[in-house]
């Protein structure tokens, strides 16, 4: 079982007051809270061992790439990756994604051709897309969610025809919480030869995820919501996948050797990363995810499974508020909107005053929110250092908020 | 004049020791060191003041945003833009030429078209002109630098033909610390319709830049040279050329509306802004750039002129080292060869050893290299916080290096 007032400890910024009441940062589907040994990681660089990395011979260049390429390994130990070349370094999902959609989508998609998205994705997992539809002329088809937000694996695989040559899913809902069946879908597309990229930006927060079971051909994850540096973040390419993808971002270390009229590249996974990568925040996001497996991901999903069934129970007692996504074993994350006249930013306004951090809007979400017929809502979303209590604070602040808009 | 104790002293990692040594750190050009106020900053963020950026609307998430997008005039007026808006944040110099390269080049240009270049420029504003030679059959037009290492300006403006797109050079050699004459350049170039890109990663180190002045279109700085954290950086674009410019990276933040069928996008600069940004470092990038202009560009440019001339004479004594560039105004960056046996990485490797870290190889120079003649130098490159008993103790080195393999 976690040890909850350890972990709190570990996070400095918890036990900061906001309008005069202690901080109840429910805004973690946004971006989660830092523990001290990531702050101190990043201090100790800056402070004692910084240099650039790869390409330099000294003590603190030779140091700082050392520290810096573990972080591959760390990265493929969580997302159970044998493979750790598999691993591509970067920015975050964002950038992993636009690279997929530029390095690999772009050259051998064609007009006419589709890409399988559901309609609970992220607009990180949506835009790159839209690119190649307004540009190249592919198509998007969506898969629509039931009414509890569940997202039938069966659906996906048969919205796959073909003229499909991808299938870009979210692992977990940033705004329902709903849980995908990703390995269902990577079997099926598997055998109908259409790779599977995965959104794990949330998924590999909240659960123990194995990308080789799975079975997927990409799967993105971005650091500052792993309790890691922003900036930061890794995407497991397939190495079958990662052989057909051109480089995306050019410039120093992704290359072998340039010359003024020719360029040839580096071995993947270098070869996809180019330049100065962001060095402290990569060595940061380690001693994140080092951090998380030593609480460990089941006793995360654990404490987060009680955090959703406690809150899911209290919210569902308030009948003037609206929960989108109810699956039974959703991630705790809940967007609401209050029955009447308050909308959304009005809501987390007073929630506010009262301490308790939410969000409220599209959640980057817009086909989502147009299919669950709403223009925004207020999203609670925990983390492993998120308690009983927290969610009690955040029920007597919509109380509150009620008795001023209901 | 600068007060070179103080800054030494804002500078944890220069009092530390490397083999024993006091660390002479001369790898400026690769990555330079941080004061201690900007790592204050980051530890202030993560500590206290975090959540995403743009998409909240409770106290961090306003905290934060205020404080991130305050470093965009930051940026503005280090840089000499009136126009804030001009500036788009990003990880870097390497993002920011690779965004003009996708966004606005490759849109634009077709087969035969020609991009003209310096023969100093460095991997990061040549690969991504290799992107579009492969390609689309964009061509390359180098101009080389005289047997001093300058740069004729009068060459580069008389490459410019009927068919150039694009003069994409650099404004301060990394290798030869060559300064390049750009605001003739533009000059001319604007009275021939073509734009001009600058690679400011060097020059906006070593000297003040006012873009505004200079006249360019693109200007690229990167931020873990300038003092700040690594993953951090942006890029001055013309509002006329971001009229014309695609979105290159897609994702959250840069939209303003996203549905299944359509996508339409964010005004600029936000529009070439996706997802959740590298937070903490643009606002540390922000405290390192107020810490050089409140030092003063003007003092930081004259006491690197004095480290400059004087290590250029020091260097000169030594009749069996061969300098490379030496231009008379050149900043405080010198690539030299051993004559004799002595291989760039072995002379590191022996500088090393006394505690004097400078790089080795090819600088992500490979044409300027084969220009040279030369398959790698050693290069000593200097900062704000270098002194006159740093260029001894590089000396000192060298000779032992020279009694080691002469």
């Amino acid at each position: 079982m976690l040890d909850i007032n350890k972990i709190r400890a570990d996070f400095p910024i918890l036990s900061r007051e906001v309008n005069g009441k202690p901080l109840v940062y429910l805004d973690n589907g946004a971006s989660a809270q830092k523990p001290q040994v990531v702050i101190d990681a990043i201090t100790t660089a800056y402070s004692h061992e910084y240099a650039n990395v790869h390409r330099g011979l000294h003590y603190l260049s030779n140091l700082s790439t050392e520290k810096y390429e573990a972080v591959r390994g760390t990265i493929a130990r969580f997302l159970g990756v044998a493979d750790e070349d598999q691993i591509i370094l970067n920015s975050g999902t964002t950038e992993g994604i636009n690279m997929v959609a530029y390095g690999w989508a772009m050259p051998r998609m064609q007009a006419g051709d589709e890409i399988v998205l559901s309609v609970m994705e992220h607009h990180a997992n949506i835009v790159p897309w839209h690119f190649l539809r307004e540009r190249q002329g592919v198509n998007l088809k969506w898969v629509d969610t039931d009414a509890t937000g569940a997202l039938d694996p069966q659906k996906v695989i048969d919205a796959i025809g073909p003229k499909t040559k991808l299938v870009a899913i979210t692992h977990l809902s940033n705004v329902l919480g709903t849980k995908v069946d990703v390995k269902t879908i990577c079997d099926a597309a598997r055998e109908k030869g259409v790779p599977v990229l995965v959104d794990g930006s949330q998924a590999a927060v909240h659960m123990p995820v194995n990308v080789d079971e799975i079975g997927c051909d990409f799967y993105a994850i971005t650091g500052h919501k792993l309790y890691g540096p922003s900036g930061s973040g890794a995407i497991f390419v397939h190495k079958d996948r990662m052989a057909e993808m051109r480089p995306f971002i050019g410039g120093g270390d992704m290359i072998r050797e340039v010359s003024k009229d020719a360029v040839s590249y580096n071995d993947p996974p270098m070869k996809f990363e180019a330049g100065t990568p962001g060095i402290v925040q990569t060595i940061g996001l380690g001693v994140a995810l080092d951090y998380m497996m030593d609480v460990g991901m089941e006793t995360i999903a654990a404490h987060e499974d009680d955090l959703s069934h406690y809150a899911q129970d209290k919210l569902n007692g308030l009948n003037w508020l609206t929960t989108q996504g109810t699956t039974p074993d959703k991630a705790a994350i809940f967007s609401f909107t209050m029955q009447g006249a308050a909308h959304a930013h009005d809501i987390s306004t007073i929630l506010d005053k009262k301490g308790v951090a939410v969000r409220a809007g599209q959640h980057c979400t817009g086909p989502l929110m147009e299919h669950l017929g709403v223009t925004a809502t207020c999203r609670a979303s925990f983390a492993m250092y998120n308690t009983r209590d927290e969610v009690d604070a955040l029920i007597d602040a919509l109380e509150l908020a009620h008795d001023l808009f209901g």
